[in-house]
């Protein structure tokens, strides 16, 4: 119904207005300048033209029912206005008007109201609040902002979808300083029905889109938007979305805006990448590398060559691709020697030197050979200057001629505005700086190596009603139960049994068990090497009662061997399903926030990428005196863990494994919490 | 004797040619284009005129010595060149010439001889393979670059000192682009006399210069370099200074282009930080705060208060204050409130809503509030929509009101160039991202707080000479000597006194004292809890023997209670002098690099920021079950190693502490290493 409403058959303007720069102009003023083909039906009781066009009293008077209705009328006649809609048949409400949702309970009654009228009568309902919907392919232009009266808008392949139209002219006026068009510009202002992802997945269905912009201050429904990202995703149509209110601060400013409610930011992340979406940060990476998404360019890898007549730009591009993380491709050396001048460093980034003055054909010449030798998966020509005595058009026909005979997605990055312009005419993505140029093209090659993992559908698992903690050798059985390995323990009810099992086991860990102390360090009920495990029990024992704690035994543990600590977790987002938690462990998980989530179920493979980024991952590689870790063993841990939180659907609403103790050979959880939510 | 050079009363041009498009032609236009008033002297043997001015056969026959000669001849004619201009008393050689120092041994020794030749004569030398020199002030262009016949230079308040000639066009476009001019255009090439440095000197006595701008491969001059920041700190002229050859690929890439040396980056960060030197990692990075810094603008703090018509907007500000460190400003609600649409969240940030687009004064209203309130250090407005219906001419005048009325640097961030002229022509600063306009007034701020602090000569003092370790209890000798603590300890001859020394401390440590084996624990020669000291004593001493080492007795010291382990170093650069080292401690030092350096000497103030800085410090404040640690006993420790550092003047070249133990209360040294250049 959305996607119709993208290209429909008439639209209703209720609060029509001769003055084309009121909310309720406006739209007239653009479906008629970008050529909507269809009726436009201008509502307003008091003409009989307005803007030229036939005027009629009422919705019910026009010829046929309109399929869109814009709504600019203010207040309670905007409430009546969706009534008349709703009755008259409309299939989808455009509501401009602000004073809802956004300014207090009263406000969200009315909200409230208008949207129940659309449910019942099967209408779908955009805003209130927000600036609309327009499409430069129909000329379909239900939107108020200025912005399409500064910049002229063209038809061009990509769609922006923004709950802020603010936001949504910003980043159109960004992708137009670019060179680039939208078709789509959605906003969709208080979301009372329609979302983004409402709209993302009807705009990833137009085959003329080829990259999808998206700005959310929350992300409303999952779901949807997980089914427009793997519809985008069949189509190859790269999607990248700003989720603001990444910080404490940005999600206190965020909820006052749109009353959004707080999200564990590292969920969303772990979100976007299972579905392949890509994250920017703020409206200049959203649009950073649309030039290379819009030309179809998928990267195989990120192994780079940097060539240049600038020996300062090699260098500032190598501090950049390292620092980065963009290894530096090996480059053909000898072969390259014998097209190159005879001071040039031949080496990778390739300094051409300032003979290109002399010689226009220097880059024709070395390009061929890097495309040959197979070691380049992505190229950035640097010229951070050329004028007057460079051959620029030559240069960006060779690049070009190099990007589509090997197929290596290329940049340009040049200060000067004349410089960029004859390679952006020529297919080439061009950029004022070199690390811009390169930035964009990691992103496109990290964001292409997403979409080519398996694609796996979203987990919609709730955990439900209220939750109590498991004592600790539940705990342990649980994860045992899941195929994860946990340490050699017997849990205890007397001292004698106690003794006996830390007769067994030589060194032990004792700790209390009951379900009502789910953080026994905190009360001095975790003994370490215990010398008399009989006094230690009763110690124990009596602490436990003391604090009021029933008590369940004593667990009785065999020490672990040395090896380094990591933390687990898993639990059920309410927003997000099952995710899991690997991170440096002990009192380091709290105070470094040294983890990462990652959606559930997840791969061994996954995990380790994952673990790769903790800040503490050099400390599981061989260091003086320190073997390597197993750090495959603890990913296989993580992935078993995804996969139990999904089987227990939703009984077990978190999980917290801290530590697990990583050898050079397996890893063992230690330590165990479970919080579960009904009886298992 | 440079400055006089930026204003000379004659141009010689050796080579100098009729095609204003080659080396030899351009500079001969560019004096002329650019109103130099002194004489212009072309020689060309083969001419009676060029480019329209008398030319001359060779610089003997010049009507007086030309106080500055551009050599634009070719490979062994430049070394002759170079000397007649020596022969005739020519004060400063411009030797744009390239193929010597950058192509090899045999380049190089012709370089040399220039060297040689110009400072006989007391003549200094810029370049060779340079680009030369530009001063719009005076229309002394002795520079081929083809920009300044691309974009018209004006004259203006910034200066450019590059040793590259492409870059300093890079920079010089970024500049323009931004509005801004630069009086001065300088680039060095290979260096073999004039460095950065020296130009840096010579600018910084400009009183039209504002700012400066250097880009560097390598810091060929430490000591000059300090003295134009002094210079520049007594003048309020801020430098901002890009260091490329950050990463180790960058270094690679900086010794094939310049021969640059490597230096440990974060050295160049403390010497930076030491002069009050803002380093930028890109060209972008250079310019980006330019508009505030001519424009006087030094703030107070770093509070900032964000204004805005876009809810978004103000939440991705919001997000970008809070992970960038800029604290949000408190600010008069209830007084806000009085001026705001009812609707509006009154909080900061600010976001007057769509309401803007009825009500112009909305900023002329918030702004006064907010300056009178005292709470706000800086200032951005972000406008991501203004257009038909806006009236940008008063926002722009209201935010200039304010800046001006109360001191605090303002910017405005918009998207759209449009939106941007008005405020630049009203002296804000304009960004076209929020993110940059918050990051260029963070910059601001940092700076102006660095430059703040007490100044502080460079230090040239050096280690000659080869250098031996000292033992351990040498080692902790000398740092007991300049008054650090160290753990109590004694220095065992026999098995007698180990016995005596550990019933004395009860639990010890014993190590084995070899000045052969600075590294004890890689050969198992760190005993901790020993239970049998004289065993422990002959194990220690037999493989210490059996090692080849020199058998100096064992130290054995008292076990330390338990605190955080962190390192501490000193060490005198060959470059930067002495310098301070505080990190995180153990092996974590080497794995995870989260260590920082300062100049010594350095304060407890100063250290204490550092620690603040690494990865590692919030498990120095109180955590569940732990006390905060006493960082200000180990900032003190690491300024008395830096005095010491400098009082023993040379003769120590290196001190590892690793670890140093932080208490709750106070902090002490437990293992010591010293590197001496002579005895003791």
């Amino acid at each position: 119904m959305l996607g119709s409403a993208l290209n429909p058959a008439s639209v209703a303007i209720v609060g029509a207005s001769e003055n084309p720069h009121k909310v309720g102009g406006r739209p007239i003023l653009y479906l008629q300048r970008y050529g909507f083909r269809g009726a436009i039906y201008p509502i307003n009781p008091g003409r009989s033209t307005v803007q030229g066009l036939r005027a009629f009293a009422s919705i019910a008077d026009t010829p046929q029912a309109p399929e869109v209705a814009i709504v600019a009328v203010a207040g309670d006649e905007a409430v009546k206005a969706v009534e008349a809609c709703a009755a008259r048949g409309v299939r989808v409400a455009v509501v401009m008007t602000s004073g809802f949702g956004e300014t207090g309970a009263e406000g969200l009654a009315k909200q409230e109201q208008m949207v129940q009228t659309a449910r019942r009568a099967g209408m779908r309902l955009i805003g209130p609040n927000c600036q609309g919907l327009a499409n430069f392919a129909t000329g379909m232009v239900a939107n108020f902002s200025t912005i399409f009266n500064e910049l002229e808008a063209r038809d061009g392949p990509a769609a922006i979808v923004s709950q802020s139209g603010a936001n949504s002219q910003a980043i159109y006026t960004l992708l137009h300083d670019r060179g680039l068009s939208a078709r789509h510009v959605h906003a969709t202002g208080n979301e009372a029905d329609v979302t983004v992802a409402d709209l993302a997945l009807a705009v990833v269905s137009d085959a003329g889109v080829r990259l999808v912009l998206l700005y959310m201050e929350a992300i409303k429904d999952p779901p949807t938007l997980a089914a427009a990202a793997a519809e985008a995703r069949r189509r190859d149509v790269p999607i990248v979305a700003l989720k603001a209110g990444r910080t404490a601060s940005g999600q206190k400013a965020a909820s006052s805006h749109t009353g959004a409610l707080a999200s564990e930011d590292r969920a969303v992340d772990a979100f976007f990448e299972r579905h392949g979406i890509w994250r920017a940060n703020d409206p200049q990476e959203l649009v950073r590398a649309a030039a290379l998404y819009v030309g179809g360019q998928r990267p195989r890898g990120k192994r780079l060559v940097f060539l240049s007549n600038s020996g300062a730009s090699c260098v500032m591009a190598a501090d950049h691709a390292e620092s980065r993380g963009m290894p530096l491709a090996a480059v053909p050396k000898e072969k390259l020697k014998a097209v190159l001048p005879a001071f040039a460093a031949v080496d990778n980034p390739i300094d051409v030197t300032g003979a290109l003055l002399g010689n226009s054909g220097l880059f024709g010449g070395v390009l061929p050979l890097v495309g040959e030798d197979g070691q380049c998966d992505v190229l950035v020509l640097g010229l951070p200057v050329a004028g007057t005595g460079y051959d620029v058009p030559r240069f960006a026909r060779d690049l070009a001629e190099f990007q589509r005979r090997f197929g290596i997605p290329s940049a340009l990055a040049a200060p000067q505005p004349a410089v960029r312009e004859p390679f952006a005419a020529a297919g080439i993505a061009a950029f004022a700086s070199e690390g811009e140029a390169m930035d964009a093209l990691a992103q496109v090659a990290d964001h292409a190596a997403l979409l080519r993992r398996r694609a796996v559908p979203f987990v919609s698992i709730r955990a439900r009603g209220v939750t109590r903690f498991l004592n600790e050798a539940e705990s342990l059985a649980m994860l045992a139960g899941a195929g994860l390995p946990v340490i050699e323990h017997r849990l205890c009810p007397d001292e004698g049994e106690a003794q006996a099992a830390a007769r067994e086991f030589g060194e032990v860990v004792m700790k209390v068990c009951s379900r009502d102390l789910p953080h026994k360090s905190d009360h001095g009920l975790v003994a370490i090497g215990v010398e008399d495990p009989a006094g230690e029990f009763r110690r124990q024992r009596e602490r436990c009662l003391a604090l009021g704690a029933r008590f369940e035994g004593v667990l009785v543990a065999r020490r672990a061997r040395a090896g380094r600590e990591l933390a687990l977790g898993g639990r059920i987002d309410p927003a997000f399903g099952p995710l899991v938690l690997i991170g440096d462990g002990g009192i380091y998980l709290e105070a470094l926030k040294d983890f990462r989530l990652l959606a559930a179920p997840c791969s061994e493979e996954e995990v380790l990428e994952k673990i790769a980024q903790l800040r503490v991952a050099p400390l599981l590689g061989a260091l003086r005196g320190q073997p390597a870790r197993d750090v495959r063993a603890v990913a296989r841990m993580a992935a078993q863990l995804g996969d139990a939180i999904i089987k227990w659907d939703g009984a077990v609403a978190s999980v917290d494994i801290n530590p697990v103790m990583v050898f050079e050979t397996g890893a063992v959880a230690l330590d165990a919490l479970v919080e579960t939510t009904r009886g298992l």
